[in-house]
């Protein structure tokens, strides 16, 4: 019996954090690594392009994405590995789709709803500044999804509602042609993953400033370390659960060196200058051979290419025949 | 110098009457003969996804409006002729410009704003058996226009807002990218076709039952004819310029055959049954030869493939080379 098909997308947006690195990163190496599947990893970049920070550097953000998993460990014989935007047959699903989208679910949808509300109210007109990509993107999400015929999607607690339009959607195709042309896929949701505090304590973020790259070198991995903010604790006193430090040390660390730290840190007797820079050396621990080698796969970007390549063959081998079932049933003659 | 390009898109709903023929297949034909410009005619098929009567055969209706222009005389040699779902590159382009369309430019699309006007106004939501393809639709049409680097599109009256639309979403992707990576269309607007009614005086529609095939055999045009609505004049009487075999007679015959008959049947002197007469004759003159060549083409499906199919590779010569310049400009390493 062949493998279910596990699906997951992973938007480029430039150089990653710690956070983005244990809130999507590691899961995705972790997805990758799942043989109980057969799982298709895709770079969102199309999904990139209602970014305007993004949209002027697409293949940029993207190679940069594939060098950095790939540097991760990720092993692109494991899975389909592919760029969105090298299976063109998702933007012909896409405007297929959207004749069997009822305007009134995208009025429902999440992510257009939060921007409608965060839009300026005094004034009148309450799509102010919203655009069609953003609209439309649950429609292009299932597209991405249908396109594969995936049995399962990882989603987050509160994007359950990103599956049930793709269900929706699916069904309402199959139900107009009265046969299974698209395959309803199930969505499960992902064990929540730890959310990182910036080094000031707010959610960390490139806009904010206060983020902890990957792959920083060691000089400016100290310079950021250092800045990590701290009470006024003495080394003897005993250290708060709530301690940035703890939480940027396990974002990294493995278990064991965690709970190693944890011992030592929490009942006093550590100068934050010292546990800083066990901070520092889990960074390097963790990142400082993968940071050897996405410098080496960035100096060599004909090679993640050609990654990229046979995986958008791969995908191909999957999209193209399903295309052809749906244009089958749309009554296409080829 | 070249000639400038101009283009201009069909959508197929079947089996045409007299009305499609004077509205639309003519003037497209006289189109097509144009050798001022560099011409490009397509069949929009994925326009008719958003018709449910359409969207289970869409091979076949294209298939029956390229043999239709093709027995009417039109020669596909003398223009770029093309189905639209044969250019992938057309929906990749549709998604891309989506995220350079505002929203509100959607919200106050004329074809949007008739069908919420429409709806059953009595429930809560305005977008009641609104689907997201006819929301959208402006933004496939835009990209039908900018994939080609048209110059001219020709609009009706009422159609002005399409290639303002289109002009909108261009200049929106321009500024943001600082160079001229689409090219600006400009409208142009056609003259008022003659609108043709139906047998029993309304607007001509298939809906309404009351149409005149172009190509049904003359047992049936006799059948359809000989049910034209007319009043209780005697044949000497003079007739009413509103009278509608008048009106059948001028959509289909010559303008001198016409005037040769206007000057007959005006001032009396000829009975309604004569009258039928003529405008079976002047059908026939019209579309006799046509409908025979165009049972010749259905019957050699092959052949009429092979012309879409030479049509597509001469406009993915001239589509290709624009979707690179928009994926250039976003960053795409290809």
């Amino acid at each position: 019996m062949s493998k279910k098909r596990f699906l997951s997308g992973i938007k480029p947006t430039g150089f990653p954090h710690i956070g983005n690195y244990a809130g999507m990163l590691l899961p995705m190496l972790q997805r990758a690594a799942n043989t109980e599947y057969d799982v298709n990893i895709f770079i969102a970049d199309y999904h990139s392009l209602n970014d305007a920070n993004a949209r002027k550097n697409l293949g940029g953000l993207s190679l940069e994405l594939a060098a950095t998993l790939l540097a991760l460990g990720f092993d692109p014989k494991s899975c389909t590995f592919y760029r969105q935007s090298d299976v063109p047959e998702t933007f012909e699903l896409t405007s297929f789709l959207t004749n069997f989208t009822p305007k009134g679910l995208m009025n429902r949808a999440h992510a257009y709803k939060a921007a409608k509300a965060g839009g300026l109210s005094a004034l009148d007109d309450e799509d102010m500044g919203i655009n069609m990509g953003l609209y439309n993107y649950p429609i292009l999400m299932s597209a991405d999804i249908l396109l594969f015929d995936a049995d399962y999607v990882p989603v987050g607690r509160d994007q359950r509602q990103h599956i049930e339009i793709a269900r929706d959607i699916a069904a309402s195709v199959n139900a107009f042609y009265g046969e299974a042309v698209l395959k309803l896929p199930e969505g499960i949701i992902s064990a929540d993953t730890m959310e990182v505090p910036g080094i000031d304590g707010r959610k960390m973020s490139k806009s904010y400033g206060n983020q902890l790259p990957i792959f920083a070198p060691p000089a400016e991995v100290e310079k950021i370390v250092k800045r990590i903010k701290t009470d006024s604790k003495l080394p003897a006193e005993p250290k708060d659960e709530d301690n940035l430090l703890l939480k940027f040390h396990q974002a990294m660390a493995t278990a064991e060196a965690h709970a190693d730290f944890r011992k030592r840190f929490l009942p006093g007797g550590m100068g934050y200058g010292d546990a800083k820079k066990e901070v520092m050396a889990a960074h390097e621990a963790r990142f400082g051979k993968a940071r050897a080698e996405y410098e080496r796969l960035m100096a060599d970007a004909g090679y993640v290419n050609s990654i990229l390549a046979e995986g958008a063959k791969k995908a191909r081998d999957i999209a193209v025949p399903v295309l052809k079932r749906v244009r089958k049933a749309a009554g296409f003659s080829t």
